[in-house]
């Protein structure tokens, strides 16, 4: 029996963002059905823990045939909550900004960039790849008034904490922070922390560990 | 005792990282000493898992003063492998490879963007921010020349495969991955997969199930 959303891990979730983009790319190679093991083995997990994510939600595999690929990516979805779109802000359109804005895995998940932030007054009420860049004054207005569900944070650290503090006060109750401050989670609002050379230092932390 | 590094939790090691930006945080606030309850506030985590995570590396607090920040610190980068410099190649000069040789994080760190390469005609050849541009198919031969310790891959997915494996079988046994493949890792080599929609889906999971 599925267990109550709230009781799911963590990596379980972030799992299952990996096994939905494993499923598109089967798809568009053709096949209709996937084994945990053909999973499990394009990503380095085993079939265990495949198997095991997946029972999470229920039961979606025919035992010999696997598991059909349509069913699961819609299963999936709904589960991650793409069977909707979301509406994103970007805050700060720097180098990092702009890759942002240019990203193209967004729209085929479901989330549309729809307003830019910054403070620079070359950018301020121009348009950055079609999208409109208002000043970050302007952030609890516009989010308010566009619907915004979630807000990227690419702007310098020293003003991390206040910028993303006046986000939550707007209302906005999700957060994909890029800044080298590390912001808390609290009641209500999902923040997740990015940082790029964190992501070097796992690496790093491995290969000193092997010429030792 | 401390455990032998290998028995180390991959998310204790992404803790570290998180902890060492609060130590230089604190420190240059100013600070000298920091409790474990601190370390924890700022980032969201219980004091009991900070304790916990350095647990694994011996004895670095002292009861009522807490930790010392300028040893934790030199631990702590000792122990991510950031007592030394490490070569970096930046596969990719798009949008993100542009934000990548801009992100000012990694020379802090110890992370050193030594060549970029790419396929495009009108890149080859010049400079990116002072670094070198290269051919993707000199990688190789130049990762050799220069000691590339990691290469950060920003290309588009389709080539992502087969970029990869050029890469390891050069002798690289470190790789950031920003593509939408997801690479299995191997013996000898450390992989990263950074899936910036993905982090976007851990989020709206969260938000979706709080509109339940």
């Amino acid at each position: 029996m599925p267990v109550p959303f709230g009781h799911i891990p963590i990596f379980t979730v972030e799992r299952l963002s990996t096994y939905i983009r494993t499923l598109r790319q089967a798809k568009e190679q053709g096949e209709k059905f996937i084994s945990s093991e053909e999973i499990a083995l394009r990503n380095g997990f085993t079939s265990a823990q495949v198997r095991k994510d997946l029972s999470f939600f229920g039961s979606f595999g025919k035992k010999g045939l696997g598991y059909n690929i349509d069913l699961l990516l819609e299963s999936i979805s709904k589960i991650l909550g793409l069977d909707r779109r979301w509406k994103v802000a970007l805050i700060g359109l720097g180098h990092l900004g702009e890759a942002l804005a240019n990203h193209k895995g967004f729209q085929k998940s479901g989330f549309d960039v729809k307003a830019i932030f910054d403070i620079a007054p070359e950018k301020v009420g121009k348009k950055y790849n079609g999208i409109p860049i208002f000043h970050v004054d302007q952030f609890p207005k516009k989010a308010k008034a566009i619907g915004i569900d979630i807000a990227m944070i690419a702007i310098p650290s020293h003003s991390a904490r206040e910028t993303i503090e006046n986000v939550i006060k707007s209302g906005v109750r999700g957060i994909l922070n890029f800044t080298d401050v590390s912001i808390p989670a609290r009641e209500g609002i999902v923040i997740k922390n990015v940082n790029i050379a964190s992501e070097l230092e796992t690496i790093t932390f491995y290969l000193a560990r092997g010429k030792h």
